[in-house]
Protein backbone atom coordinates (compact mmCIF):
# COMPACT_ATOMS: atom_id res chain seq x y z
CA UNK A 1 0.00 0.00 0.00
CA UNK A 2 1.27 3.33 -0.84
CA UNK A 3 1.43 6.88 0.83
CA UNK A 4 0.03 9.09 -1.85
CA UNK A 5 -1.57 12.74 -1.71
CA UNK A 6 -2.50 14.60 1.13
CA UNK A 7 -5.78 15.07 1.42
CA UNK A 8 -6.11 17.08 4.86
CA UNK A 9 -4.23 18.65 6.92
CA UNK A 10 -5.58 19.44 10.40
CA UNK A 11 -3.84 21.43 13.52
CA UNK A 12 -2.86 18.24 14.95
CA UNK A 13 -2.48 15.89 12.12
CA UNK A 14 -1.85 15.32 8.32
CA UNK A 15 -4.28 12.88 6.50
CA UNK A 16 -3.03 11.06 3.11
CA UNK A 17 -4.63 9.10 0.52
CA UNK A 18 -3.45 6.06 -0.10
CA UNK A 19 -3.65 3.18 -2.87
CA UNK A 20 -6.06 1.72 -1.15
CA UNK A 21 -9.71 3.52 -1.57
CA UNK A 22 -10.84 2.85 1.45
CA UNK A 23 -7.73 3.28 3.43
CA UNK A 24 -6.21 6.67 4.61
CA UNK A 25 -2.79 7.20 6.65
CA UNK A 26 -3.18 9.63 9.40
CA UNK A 27 0.10 11.45 10.58
CA UNK A 28 0.33 13.19 13.69
CA UNK A 29 2.08 16.82 14.19
CA UNK A 30 3.55 18.33 17.14
CA UNK A 31 2.01 21.35 16.75
CA UNK A 32 -0.72 22.48 19.65
CA UNK A 33 -3.26 25.19 19.16
CA UNK A 34 -5.91 26.04 21.55
CA UNK A 35 -8.79 28.32 22.13
CA UNK A 36 -10.06 28.01 17.84
CA UNK A 37 -6.17 28.15 16.81
CA UNK A 38 -5.83 31.62 18.64
CA UNK A 39 -2.79 30.06 20.64
CA UNK A 40 -0.66 27.90 18.95
CA UNK A 41 2.91 26.18 19.75
CA UNK A 42 4.32 22.71 19.79
CA UNK A 43 4.86 20.03 22.27
CA UNK A 44 7.96 18.25 21.10
CA UNK A 45 6.51 14.35 20.95
CA UNK A 46 3.49 14.94 20.98
CA UNK A 47 2.65 13.48 17.80
CA UNK A 48 4.23 10.59 18.59
CA UNK A 49 2.95 10.30 22.21
CA UNK A 50 -0.71 10.88 20.47
CA UNK A 51 -0.44 8.16 18.14
CA UNK A 52 0.32 5.27 19.95
CA UNK A 53 -1.87 6.31 22.65
CA UNK A 54 -4.88 6.60 20.42
CA UNK A 55 -3.86 3.11 18.60
CA UNK A 56 -3.26 1.84 22.32
CA UNK A 57 -7.00 3.06 23.14
CA UNK A 58 -8.62 2.54 20.29
CA UNK A 59 -7.51 -1.44 20.45
CA UNK A 60 -8.69 -1.71 23.88
CA UNK A 61 -12.34 0.05 22.49
CA UNK A 62 -12.05 -2.49 19.73
CA UNK A 63 -11.98 -5.84 22.11
CA UNK A 64 -15.02 -4.14 24.01
CA UNK A 65 -17.38 -3.58 21.26
CA UNK A 66 -16.68 -0.22 19.96
CA UNK A 67 -15.51 -0.43 16.39
CA UNK A 68 -12.84 2.42 15.60
CA UNK A 69 -11.44 3.60 12.00
CA UNK A 70 -8.01 2.24 13.74
CA UNK A 71 -6.16 -0.49 10.92
CA UNK A 72 -2.12 -0.36 11.77
CA UNK A 73 0.08 1.68 13.09
CA UNK A 74 2.80 1.92 10.74
CA UNK A 75 5.42 3.96 12.31
CA UNK A 76 5.95 6.10 15.24
CA UNK A 77 3.66 9.10 14.04
CA UNK A 78 1.77 7.29 11.36
CA UNK A 79 -1.15 5.19 10.87
CA UNK A 80 -3.43 2.94 8.64
CA UNK A 81 -7.05 4.24 9.57
CA UNK A 82 -10.17 3.33 7.53
CA UNK A 83 -11.93 6.49 4.89
CA UNK A 84 -14.56 7.87 6.68
CA UNK A 85 -16.44 11.10 6.34
CA UNK A 86 -16.21 12.45 9.66
CA UNK A 87 -19.92 13.55 11.09
CA UNK A 88 -19.58 17.21 11.91
CA UNK A 89 -20.02 17.06 15.41
CA UNK A 90 -17.37 16.91 17.95
CA UNK A 91 -19.12 14.80 20.70
CA UNK A 92 -18.00 15.41 24.33
CA UNK A 93 -18.63 13.32 27.46
CA UNK A 94 -18.17 14.99 31.07
CA UNK A 95 -17.87 12.95 34.28
CA UNK A 96 -16.96 16.03 36.51
CA UNK A 97 -17.14 19.84 35.72
CA UNK A 98 -13.83 21.27 33.99
CA UNK A 99 -13.38 23.54 30.78
CA UNK A 100 -16.37 25.23 29.44
CA UNK A 101 -18.85 23.60 31.31
CA UNK A 102 -18.04 25.06 34.38
CA UNK A 103 -18.16 28.29 32.77
CA UNK A 104 -21.30 27.84 30.77
CA UNK A 105 -22.78 26.34 34.52
CA UNK A 106 -21.30 28.41 37.05
CA UNK A 107 -19.92 24.77 38.97
CA UNK A 108 -16.15 25.01 40.13
CA UNK A 109 -13.78 22.16 38.08
CA UNK A 110 -13.80 19.43 39.81
CA UNK A 111 -17.34 19.70 40.87
CA UNK A 112 -18.61 15.62 40.50
CA UNK A 113 -21.90 16.04 38.76
CA UNK A 114 -25.13 14.04 39.46
CA UNK A 115 -24.68 12.16 36.26
CA UNK A 116 -22.45 11.41 33.25
CA UNK A 117 -22.95 14.56 30.21
CA UNK A 118 -23.18 14.20 26.85
CA UNK A 119 -22.73 17.53 24.47
CA UNK A 120 -22.34 18.26 21.18
CA UNK A 121 -20.62 21.10 19.31
CA UNK A 122 -21.36 21.20 16.04
CA UNK A 123 -17.88 21.51 13.81
CA UNK A 124 -17.26 24.48 12.15
CA UNK A 125 -14.47 26.98 13.00
CA UNK A 126 -16.16 29.85 12.00
CA UNK A 127 -18.57 29.72 13.85
CA UNK A 128 -16.33 28.66 17.26
CA UNK A 129 -17.46 25.03 17.35
CA UNK A 130 -21.07 26.49 19.15
CA UNK A 131 -22.93 23.81 21.27
CA UNK A 132 -26.10 22.27 19.73
CA UNK A 133 -28.68 19.93 20.73
CA UNK A 134 -30.42 17.15 19.13
CA UNK A 135 -33.16 19.27 17.69
CA UNK A 136 -30.23 21.04 16.00
CA UNK A 137 -28.72 18.07 14.59
CA UNK A 138 -31.70 16.91 12.55
CA UNK A 139 -32.76 20.52 11.25
CA UNK A 140 -29.32 20.78 9.77
CA UNK A 141 -29.08 17.08 8.86
CA UNK A 142 -26.03 16.42 10.10
CA UNK A 143 -27.10 13.10 11.55
CA UNK A 144 -29.86 10.86 11.37
CA UNK A 145 -31.98 9.85 14.44
CA UNK A 146 -30.59 6.24 14.22
CA UNK A 147 -26.60 7.40 13.52
CA UNK A 148 -26.87 9.85 16.95
CA UNK A 149 -28.38 7.24 18.96
CA UNK A 150 -25.53 4.83 18.20
CA UNK A 151 -23.10 8.09 18.51
CA UNK A 152 -24.66 8.45 22.06
CA UNK A 153 -24.24 4.64 22.87
CA UNK A 154 -20.42 4.22 21.65
CA UNK A 155 -19.79 7.92 23.48
CA UNK A 156 -21.42 6.61 26.88
CA UNK A 157 -19.39 3.04 26.23
CA UNK A 158 -16.13 4.68 25.63
CA UNK A 159 -16.74 6.04 28.81
CA UNK A 160 -17.71 3.06 30.97
CA UNK A 161 -14.70 1.01 29.10
CA UNK A 162 -11.76 3.84 29.52
CA UNK A 163 -12.82 5.23 32.98
CA UNK A 164 -12.23 1.70 34.50
CA UNK A 165 -9.26 0.76 31.98
CA UNK A 166 -7.50 4.50 33.40
CA UNK A 167 -8.44 4.10 37.16
CA UNK A 168 -5.82 1.55 37.50
CA UNK A 169 -3.23 3.87 36.23
CA UNK A 170 -4.10 6.29 38.58
CA UNK A 171 -5.50 8.92 35.80
CA UNK A 172 -8.98 10.06 36.44
CA UNK A 173 -10.96 10.89 33.45
CA UNK A 174 -12.80 14.07 33.70
CA UNK A 175 -13.86 14.93 30.30
CA UNK A 176 -12.91 13.87 26.40
CA UNK A 177 -14.00 14.82 23.14
CA UNK A 178 -14.48 12.09 20.53
CA UNK A 179 -15.44 12.34 16.87
CA UNK A 180 -17.00 9.65 14.69
CA UNK A 181 -17.00 9.15 10.77
CA UNK A 182 -19.08 7.13 8.35
CA UNK A 183 -17.88 4.42 6.04
CA UNK A 184 -18.31 4.11 2.50
CA UNK A 185 -20.94 2.07 3.23
CA UNK A 186 -22.66 3.93 5.41
CA UNK A 187 -21.17 2.46 9.10
CA UNK A 188 -20.76 4.59 11.98
CA UNK A 189 -16.92 4.03 13.64
CA UNK A 190 -15.05 6.17 16.34
CA UNK A 191 -12.13 8.19 14.00
CA UNK A 192 -10.10 10.81 15.07
CA UNK A 193 -7.88 10.44 18.33
CA UNK A 194 -8.01 10.29 22.30
CA UNK A 195 -5.50 11.30 23.51
CA UNK A 196 -3.86 14.30 25.95
CA UNK A 197 -4.78 16.80 23.50
CA UNK A 198 -8.33 15.82 23.53
CA UNK A 199 -9.04 14.33 27.39
CA UNK A 200 -8.78 16.08 30.38
CA UNK A 201 -6.52 13.43 32.66
CA UNK A 202 -6.14 13.75 36.11
CA UNK A 203 -4.25 12.14 38.42
CA UNK A 204 -5.94 10.55 40.91
CA UNK A 205 -3.62 11.00 43.86
CA UNK A 206 -2.08 14.26 43.75
CA UNK A 207 -5.16 16.05 41.18
CA UNK A 208 -2.44 16.74 38.77
CA UNK A 209 -3.47 17.70 35.55
CA UNK A 210 -1.38 15.45 32.58
CA UNK A 211 -2.97 16.70 29.53
CA UNK A 212 -3.52 20.09 27.30
CA UNK A 213 -4.75 22.29 30.05
CA UNK A 214 -1.01 22.28 30.72
CA UNK A 215 -0.44 24.03 27.10
CA UNK A 216 -3.77 25.69 27.35
CA UNK A 217 -3.51 27.11 30.91
CA UNK A 218 0.31 28.23 30.26
CA UNK A 219 0.71 25.75 33.69
CA UNK A 220 4.21 24.35 32.10
CA UNK A 221 5.63 20.85 32.40
CA UNK A 222 3.38 19.71 29.24
CA UNK A 223 6.03 17.36 27.58
CA UNK A 224 6.72 15.86 31.03
CA UNK A 225 2.78 15.46 31.22
CA UNK A 226 2.07 13.27 27.73
CA UNK A 227 5.43 11.42 28.44
CA UNK A 228 3.75 10.50 31.83
CA UNK A 229 0.21 9.43 30.13
CA UNK A 230 2.62 6.95 27.76
CA UNK A 231 4.46 5.28 30.53
CA UNK A 232 1.24 4.70 32.81
CA UNK A 233 0.06 3.67 29.28
CA UNK A 234 2.13 1.65 26.98
CA UNK A 235 5.15 1.08 29.94
CA UNK A 236 7.56 3.11 28.37
CA UNK B 1 -59.60 37.58 47.62
CA UNK B 2 -57.37 39.88 48.77
CA UNK B 3 -54.18 41.09 47.25
CA UNK B 4 -51.35 41.01 49.56
CA UNK B 5 -47.45 41.77 49.40
CA UNK B 6 -45.14 41.49 46.48
CA UNK B 7 -43.36 38.20 46.11
CA UNK B 8 -41.09 38.95 43.39
CA UNK B 9 -40.12 41.36 40.43
CA UNK B 10 -39.51 40.44 37.23
CA UNK B 11 -38.20 42.66 33.87
CA UNK B 12 -41.78 43.01 32.62
CA UNK B 13 -44.16 41.33 35.95
CA UNK B 14 -44.46 41.82 39.27
CA UNK B 15 -45.63 39.29 41.30
CA UNK B 16 -48.22 39.31 44.70
CA UNK B 17 -49.35 36.96 46.99
CA UNK B 18 -52.86 36.80 47.61
CA UNK B 19 -55.11 35.39 50.76
CA UNK B 20 -55.31 32.21 49.08
CA UNK B 21 -52.45 30.01 49.51
CA UNK B 22 -52.67 28.79 46.06
CA UNK B 23 -53.01 32.19 44.30
CA UNK B 24 -50.69 34.92 43.01
CA UNK B 25 -51.96 37.61 40.98
CA UNK B 26 -49.26 38.75 38.07
CA UNK B 27 -49.37 42.61 37.11
CA UNK B 28 -47.64 43.52 33.84
CA UNK B 29 -45.57 46.81 33.75
CA UNK B 30 -45.03 48.22 30.69
CA UNK B 31 -40.93 48.45 31.02
CA UNK B 32 -39.21 46.76 28.23
CA UNK B 33 -35.83 44.91 28.68
CA UNK B 34 -33.39 43.21 25.87
CA UNK B 35 -30.05 41.64 25.85
CA UNK B 36 -29.70 40.30 29.43
CA UNK B 37 -30.93 43.53 31.12
CA UNK B 38 -28.56 45.91 29.09
CA UNK B 39 -31.21 47.63 27.23
CA UNK B 40 -34.03 49.47 28.61
CA UNK B 41 -36.99 51.10 28.02
CA UNK B 42 -40.83 51.41 27.96
CA UNK B 43 -43.77 50.25 25.43
CA UNK B 44 -46.47 52.38 26.16
CA UNK B 45 -49.66 49.99 27.20
CA UNK B 46 -47.40 46.55 27.06
CA UNK B 47 -48.53 45.29 30.31
CA UNK B 48 -51.66 45.57 29.07
CA UNK B 49 -51.44 44.01 26.04
CA UNK B 50 -49.16 41.50 27.25
CA UNK B 51 -51.64 40.82 29.84
CA UNK B 52 -54.81 40.02 27.44
CA UNK B 53 -52.72 38.76 24.75
CA UNK B 54 -51.33 35.97 27.70
CA UNK B 55 -54.69 35.40 28.88
CA UNK B 56 -56.13 34.91 25.97
CA UNK B 57 -54.11 32.38 24.39
CA UNK B 58 -54.07 30.58 27.37
CA UNK B 59 -57.44 30.08 27.68
CA UNK B 60 -56.69 28.83 23.99
CA UNK B 61 -54.30 26.08 25.40
CA UNK B 62 -56.50 24.83 27.93
CA UNK B 63 -59.24 24.26 25.46
CA UNK B 64 -56.44 21.85 23.48
CA UNK B 65 -54.99 19.94 26.31
CA UNK B 66 -52.08 22.03 27.79
CA UNK B 67 -53.00 23.30 31.69
CA UNK B 68 -51.81 26.80 32.49
CA UNK B 69 -51.70 29.07 35.40
CA UNK B 70 -54.33 31.34 34.46
CA UNK B 71 -57.24 31.40 36.48
CA UNK B 72 -58.89 34.82 35.96
CA UNK B 73 -58.14 38.43 34.61
CA UNK B 74 -59.31 40.60 37.18
CA UNK B 75 -58.30 44.16 35.64
CA UNK B 76 -56.03 45.77 32.38
CA UNK B 77 -53.23 44.35 34.14
CA UNK B 78 -53.90 41.98 36.36
CA UNK B 79 -54.80 38.44 36.50
CA UNK B 80 -54.98 35.41 39.28
CA UNK B 81 -52.85 32.50 38.34
CA UNK B 82 -51.80 29.99 40.22
CA UNK B 83 -48.96 29.91 42.53
CA UNK B 84 -46.34 28.03 41.26
CA UNK B 85 -42.31 27.43 41.57
CA UNK B 86 -40.87 27.82 38.38
CA UNK B 87 -38.85 25.16 36.68
CA UNK B 88 -35.72 27.11 35.78
CA UNK B 89 -35.77 26.93 32.27
CA UNK B 90 -36.51 28.96 29.21
CA UNK B 91 -37.94 26.39 26.58
CA UNK B 92 -37.48 27.40 23.19
CA UNK B 93 -39.66 26.53 20.38
CA UNK B 94 -38.30 27.30 16.70
CA UNK B 95 -40.19 26.83 13.48
CA UNK B 96 -37.79 29.52 11.45
CA UNK B 97 -34.37 30.38 12.16
CA UNK B 98 -33.94 33.82 13.86
CA UNK B 99 -32.32 35.55 16.80
CA UNK B 100 -29.48 33.48 18.88
CA UNK B 101 -29.87 30.58 16.61
CA UNK B 102 -29.26 32.45 13.10
CA UNK B 103 -26.15 33.55 14.68
CA UNK B 104 -25.37 30.29 16.49
CA UNK B 105 -25.49 27.95 13.56
CA UNK B 106 -24.75 30.57 10.84
CA UNK B 107 -28.15 30.08 9.30
CA UNK B 108 -30.03 33.55 7.96
CA UNK B 109 -33.17 35.06 8.91
CA UNK B 110 -35.84 33.29 7.34
CA UNK B 111 -34.39 29.86 6.99
CA UNK B 112 -36.68 27.15 7.22
CA UNK B 113 -35.49 24.53 9.36
CA UNK B 114 -35.98 21.13 8.23
CA UNK B 115 -37.61 20.45 11.47
CA UNK B 116 -38.81 22.17 14.51
CA UNK B 117 -36.04 22.83 16.96
CA UNK B 118 -36.43 22.64 20.78
CA UNK B 119 -33.73 24.65 23.35
CA UNK B 120 -33.33 24.44 26.78
CA UNK B 121 -31.61 27.61 28.20
CA UNK B 122 -30.80 27.89 32.26
CA UNK B 123 -32.45 30.54 33.70
CA UNK B 124 -29.41 32.74 35.59
CA UNK B 125 -28.80 36.09 34.86
CA UNK B 126 -25.38 36.07 35.92
CA UNK B 127 -24.24 33.11 34.30
CA UNK B 128 -26.05 34.80 31.22
CA UNK B 129 -29.63 32.18 30.27
CA UNK B 130 -26.79 29.44 28.85
CA UNK B 131 -28.55 27.15 26.54
CA UNK B 132 -27.96 23.23 27.60
CA UNK B 133 -29.17 20.33 27.12
CA UNK B 134 -31.06 17.28 29.05
CA UNK B 135 -28.04 15.97 30.45
CA UNK B 136 -27.36 19.24 32.12
CA UNK B 137 -31.00 19.66 33.29
CA UNK B 138 -30.43 16.29 35.25
CA UNK B 139 -27.25 17.32 36.04
CA UNK B 140 -28.16 20.06 37.52
CA UNK B 141 -31.42 17.85 39.40
CA UNK B 142 -33.44 21.24 37.29
CA UNK B 143 -35.76 18.56 36.51
CA UNK B 144 -36.60 15.04 36.56
CA UNK B 145 -36.62 12.69 33.04
CA UNK B 146 -40.63 12.49 33.32
CA UNK B 147 -41.15 16.53 34.00
CA UNK B 148 -38.95 17.30 31.14
CA UNK B 149 -40.61 14.71 28.89
CA UNK B 150 -44.07 16.35 29.84
CA UNK B 151 -42.25 19.91 29.19
CA UNK B 152 -41.25 18.91 25.83
CA UNK B 153 -44.37 17.44 24.72
CA UNK B 154 -46.55 20.52 25.98
CA UNK B 155 -44.20 22.69 23.82
CA UNK B 156 -44.85 20.74 20.85
CA UNK B 157 -48.57 20.84 21.61
CA UNK B 158 -48.43 24.93 22.38
CA UNK B 159 -46.27 25.39 19.01
CA UNK B 160 -48.85 22.98 17.15
CA UNK B 161 -51.87 25.06 18.41
CA UNK B 162 -50.82 28.33 18.53
CA UNK B 163 -49.11 28.09 15.11
CA UNK B 164 -52.46 26.74 13.10
CA UNK B 165 -54.72 29.69 15.45
CA UNK B 166 -52.23 32.92 14.31
CA UNK B 167 -51.70 31.47 10.61
CA UNK B 168 -55.43 31.88 10.36
CA UNK B 169 -55.21 35.89 11.11
CA UNK B 170 -52.17 36.41 9.18
CA UNK B 171 -49.35 35.60 11.72
CA UNK B 172 -46.14 33.25 11.36
CA UNK B 173 -45.10 32.11 14.36
CA UNK B 174 -41.28 32.10 14.22
CA UNK B 175 -40.06 31.14 17.42
CA UNK B 176 -41.41 31.48 21.03
CA UNK B 177 -40.39 31.04 24.53
CA UNK B 178 -42.39 29.06 26.96
CA UNK B 179 -41.66 28.60 31.26
CA UNK B 180 -43.28 25.74 33.66
CA UNK B 181 -44.01 25.84 36.50
CA UNK B 182 -44.89 23.07 39.10
CA UNK B 183 -47.78 23.49 41.56
CA UNK B 184 -47.35 22.35 45.15
CA UNK B 185 -49.01 18.61 44.31
CA UNK B 186 -46.00 18.77 42.17
CA UNK B 187 -47.91 19.36 38.84
CA UNK B 188 -46.22 20.50 35.62
CA UNK B 189 -48.33 23.72 34.29
CA UNK B 190 -47.45 26.40 31.70
CA UNK B 191 -46.92 29.88 33.51
CA UNK B 192 -45.26 33.03 32.53
CA UNK B 193 -46.48 34.58 29.58
CA UNK B 194 -47.32 34.17 25.94
CA UNK B 195 -46.92 37.29 24.35
CA UNK B 196 -45.09 39.94 21.49
CA UNK B 197 -42.47 40.20 24.53
CA UNK B 198 -41.77 36.21 24.39
CA UNK B 199 -42.72 35.45 20.81
CA UNK B 200 -41.69 36.36 17.29
CA UNK B 201 -44.94 37.58 15.05
CA UNK B 202 -44.07 37.98 11.44
CA UNK B 203 -47.12 38.92 9.30
CA UNK B 204 -47.31 36.27 6.82
CA UNK B 205 -48.14 38.73 4.02
CA UNK B 206 -45.30 41.93 4.43
CA UNK B 207 -43.18 39.67 6.94
CA UNK B 208 -43.34 42.74 9.10
CA UNK B 209 -41.81 42.31 12.70
CA UNK B 210 -44.84 42.41 15.20
CA UNK B 211 -43.00 41.59 18.39
CA UNK B 212 -40.02 42.80 20.47
CA UNK B 213 -37.37 42.61 18.26
CA UNK B 214 -38.44 46.39 17.17
CA UNK B 215 -37.43 47.25 20.39
CA UNK B 216 -34.67 44.64 20.68
CA UNK B 217 -33.18 46.54 17.23
CA UNK B 218 -34.27 49.94 17.45
CA UNK B 219 -36.57 49.45 13.88
CA UNK B 220 -39.63 51.98 16.08
CA UNK B 221 -42.87 51.40 15.70
CA UNK B 222 -42.72 49.14 18.75
CA UNK B 223 -46.28 50.11 20.44
CA UNK B 224 -48.31 50.21 16.98
CA UNK B 225 -46.76 46.16 16.52
CA UNK B 226 -48.57 45.70 20.16
CA UNK B 227 -51.44 47.00 19.22
CA UNK B 228 -51.54 45.47 15.92
CA UNK B 229 -51.24 41.87 17.93
CA UNK B 230 -54.10 42.71 20.47
CA UNK B 231 -56.32 43.49 17.40
CA UNK B 232 -55.78 41.07 15.32
CA UNK B 233 -56.38 38.48 17.92
CA UNK B 234 -58.85 40.27 20.06
CA UNK B 235 -60.94 42.10 17.47
CA UNK B 236 -60.49 45.39 19.47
Amino acid sequence: MEKLQQVYEGKAKKVYATSDPELFIVDYKDDATAFNGEKKGTINQKGIINNRVTNHLMKLLEKNGVPTHLVEEISDRETIVKKVTIVPLEVIVRNIAAGSLSKRLGLPEGTKMKQTVLEYCYKDDELGDPMINDYHIFALDLATQEELDLIAKYSFKVNEVLSAYLKDLNIELIDFKLEFGKTTDGTIILADEISPDTCRFWDTVTGEKLDKDRFRRDLGGEEDAYKEIMKRLLGE
